[in-house]
């Protein structure tokens, strides 16, 4: 299937492996009328961009992102917008142990099964490379719904284990720690943990938490598109996520109803609000207007230089030490993909929820009418 | 948007609510030629009836489906199915605690902020009962699935922080377990503390875990249908998960790279296995052949009659206590609706993986011209 | 696929066989706030109803439409809407001729080739029967068109090649017209046809016209879901179908550049305006604010007792009369049915055109956040 | 809406502005191990070229296409495939004429209507340039189709009302003839037809068909995904085609049942055949294995030198002669478009087609166990 195209209105398909000519991707239905150029797009792709700190893979990759499409005069045109990022470190490499066995942890075995061969180079479409195309169309949602008053911010919720401590956590100390963490002090834990697992020739995982504010009530379909639903679609289906949880998550399940019930109430200026977010900010499928709170769980680097067995592509049983050099950890990077996936699922459903009501429909029209 | 319809290939739309004249499916896609009888369906919905134990609400619903299109002496014809659920027990009730006020922990609010108005009586569209058309049609997808040697299996992990213990776990228990649990002495403690939460007018949650045999490897689309992303999404769209976990979930985010990878291994008879499966069966996003592995989380049921505190329609502040006698726990009646969706979502991805390769259409063509 | 599935924001999955329990429509996308009753309904089903006058079969279908869900107090909720009318005229018959032949015209010989066997009785799936659904939500789409001022209007053109003369052609006459045509004179000289090919055990083709009067300016969208493209697609998928124009249609084909554009020009309103309407109201894909003219060819009525070739079941050549008393032309029948098609696929994509710019979300959400 | 993404199994997504950096595709969801090389789309490519005969613009475009993914030694991956055609002759150029006014015929007016404005370089998005993509998306599926045994072939029909005569029509004609008609005399006097209307300033029309060969019974869904209505809905879509027709299209609604019937046969060799095609290949919204007949009314060029009255932008009543130096006639080029439209369609439905039996599911999943 188009396992690469996703959304209902604010759609994008996306493109490119690791080691051809490029990544990309092509978002459609992006409303006319947005502000876009190249700088906005390519400040979040620096956010996920290698190099950085000693935590992520030396390999310098320029990521310069170029707009092919869909904007006129700064302003998107309200069609398509193509963007592409040229791989401009690809090297003809050595591929042959990707290419003859298969790697724990990695895609390697499942792509062969699927397709019957794959491009083994630096893994192909199974790369990390994979989520430029995400966040460079995240960064165009993201802006929308800034626009709207909607912020979306992720950061490193806990690494190995260590997690933040919400006493000590600020946004504002994201950008201090090499590991985009709020909490500096457990920031800086992780990072002798880090060293340590990098020094055992090991990997580390952690979990991201990704926070929504000034979301409106209302938003999100009932049954099957559910906002919580999507958005754990659109989370996990990041590379190395294996969990996914809203508000509470698998804390509510250890919780009692007493306990996790939010209350409503209405304050002095009559807007009603909870005085509790257990639920992370959707009830029933819908936004209910508190903060959205969604986490991921990131599973540690599967390429790890440490020798494992595994088999050969002819089924021989082997030892193999995954040669590069690679991130000891996937998390920091995550966290600007964990944001774009979160900013596109939130962004295509706030515009779909533009139909829910007949007299949505009738201002709209009679606002049209006289254009004609 | 159409957030009642769901998958691609094997595509349903679930509509009713929970005191209008009956809730039901059509099933869209579902290929010709598979046995189908109302009993087989029956068999189903019967798991996720109430008043079968003290844990359920002593409501009875008779539930009793009718297939009503789409089957031809006991064949589906590969045309919709329709079915549908009367509604026998619909009340004319006293409904106006919930039309003027907004229960904590439901959807009366963020339907009202949604649509401007809702279908108040017993919680319409956002009741439990919206699960019958997703089990009628589970139903479908796991009877295709078991002819296809690809067994789907739910039940009760974890009930109030009280989980089954693996070396005492049992499938053969799970039917032994009024809480549906694999492990006897789990469910008994767990039933002690039901008992004492309901004396309390407390509810309790749970996780709920489901696992998949005899899966092909090969079964997934790489970017965002992957297998894991369609099932997080399928099972967080069941109403009250607030968390999924595929494999080791939020435990592999506090493991080690050298413990989390999956070692391959090729057994004495050729056949490529893993040594363990910490992935739950899917390495980027496709199917691995073995066993697949996902857990959700169940918050406590919404509904208690305790006091609580809220708002009125009209934005006063109240006290409510939710009358009527609910579920303590929804955890046992949600297990049969987390293995719909888990075959629901397996069963469209298996057959859009059919177009995965040239040869197998070419095959599929060669096999098709010869009729013409 | 879900082939009986259509649209993207108004969303419907239709279901039914002509001989089975019943055949009906889920409505999935609709707006909350919408008046509806089945006596609405109903007025539209009545119009595809038989045996209104001689041209039809004389088989009684009562067609008695009830909703089964997604209306409160008479108005829509938003959720999905379950429209079933129960076959009650099914009678057990004897079928073997469908089941053991292959009707020239008919699709028996392309159900068996695509699922293997099919259900036989009274043509299953693909009777005329099937409509009842699409008519159904054609009616709530075209209700909700017309509370935003815009009218979907279809009538007879031709029928056997005689065309309705736009010199006496009035909207008034269609309802005097048992052929739904609005020239009179043309109506009475393709009675005398169809009673000649009625004695001569034949059938006669037509051509529809749909008129839509009101849309707005800048519905639809660029490249592949043009107004006009999903409008063919519409319009195509109904049985017998086997031709669509926009405007001018072929003609255009046959005209020059000087004939065939429309000139622009602004009336003393200062309103924009075409001199002519060659283009049917559609420029680009997108409604230009001018009448939407949409024709469909409708082939003969396949059904006559007049002896014809086929082949059995099992490949013998045999020769056929098709037994039972068919209408002797589908065009006045199908005319509520081209009518739904449009009206379905204008709301679809005018609740579509509300995200097209960014200040329209902006106006949305703006409106929208004092709520929370 | 993504407007610009079509397909369900086999998908493509378009982009790119007459003017801007370029034009492109991404098709997703092609299977693996389809030989693809740039040569290969090129060729098709070249059929829309203009320049190559005097009734083509002189602008020369080289458009040349790059594969930036998907592809690997030659074979496709099934991973998404991104073709580019850089816009090499995009010239600073004076679009003050298109910028300030509505050109007649063209989508100037509407897209402002849509979105409040619009790139009008050389027609921005509306030009004929975007059907690059839909070419190269096309080869591939045609391609594809071929290896498969099922042809695809288009012509020019008819230009300016001068048709081609069948009895004179061979398809090795089609490249002796500057207009790509079947018949050579015909295709003589269109040429003299066009030399006049080019001398009045003035544009033609015409028809193009387009005939499968090779196509399996079977294929298309009853309802709304019948492979007649996408096909519509598919050349439909393609700028200036203004009608569709299957088989005998509006000549099938002057027809009388006796006639129009199609008698099925069975062949000396056992198989089924039809004596004639009337229905175009299509019965019932599936293929019979007959040849699949299509035909498109394609509107004259809108851009003509001679003067015509509209509006400029702020709604004044003005006189444009449409400057630049245009196609006198569309259809030539469209050819290889309509080719395309069908190829790319014909394929979605093919291969989703293969999951309409369970039998052919249980073929697939045995064949692919023993991998695992």
């Amino acid at each position: 299937m188009a396992g690469s195209t996703l959304g209902t209105v604010f759609q994008l398909a996306t493109w490119g492996e690791s080691h051809g000519a490029g990544v990309g991707v092509v978002v459609d239905g992006c409303p006319a009328g947005v502000e876009l150029r190249e700088e906005i797009v390519q400040r979040y792709l620096n956010r996920r961009k290698p190099g950085q700190t000693r935590y992520s893979t030396p390999r310098k990759e320029e990521d310069a992102v170029e707009i092919l499409s869909g904007v006129f005069e700064g302003k998107t045109t309200g069609t398509p917008i193509s963007m592409v990022v040229y791989n401009k470190t690809q090297r003809s490499g050595d591929y042959s142990q990707i290419a003859e066995s298969y790697r724990p942890g990695h895609a390697d075995y499942t792509f062969d099964q699927k397709y019957g061969f794959r491009d083994y180079r630096g893994g192909g479409r199974s790369s990390g490379r994979e989520t430029i195309g995400r966040v460079a169309a995240g960064a165009i949602a993201a802006e929308i719904l800034k626009s709207l008053g909607i912020q979306v911010c992720a950061y490193t919720k806990e690494i190995g284990g260590i997690a933040a401590d919400p006493s000590r956590s600020h946004l504002e100390n994201v950008k201090e720690s090499p590991l985009y963490m709020p909490d500096l002090a457990a920031s800086q834990e992780a990072e002798l943990l880090l060293e340590q697992k990098m020094k055992e020739q090991d990997s580390v995982g952690g979990v991201i938490e990704c926070i929504v504010k000034g979301m409106p009530a209302g938003v999100g379909e009932p049954v099957f598109d559910r906002l919580d639903a999507n958005l754990a679609r659109a989370v996990m289906s990041i590379g190395a996520i294996k969990g996914v949880e809203i508000g509470d998550g698998f804390e509510a399940a250890r919780s009692f109803g007493s306990q996790n019930n939010d209350s409503f109430q209405t304050d002095s200026s009559g807007r009603v609000t909870k005085k509790t977010n257990h639920a992370g900010g959707i009830l029933g499928g819908i936004s209910d207007g508190s903060d959205i709170v969604i986490r991921a769980a990131v599973k540690p680097t599967p390429s790890i230089s440490r020798s494992q067995q595994t088999v050969s592509r002819n089924g021989e049983n082997i030892e193999i030490q995954v040669r590069g050099r690679h991130d000891p950890i996937i998390v920091p990077r995550a966290v600007v993909v964990v944001e774009a996936m979160t900013a596109i699922t939130l962004l295509d459903m706030l515009m779909i929820s533009m139909t829910s009501r007949l007299e949505y429909l009738q201002s709209f029209v009679h606002a049209r009418k006289p254009l004609s």
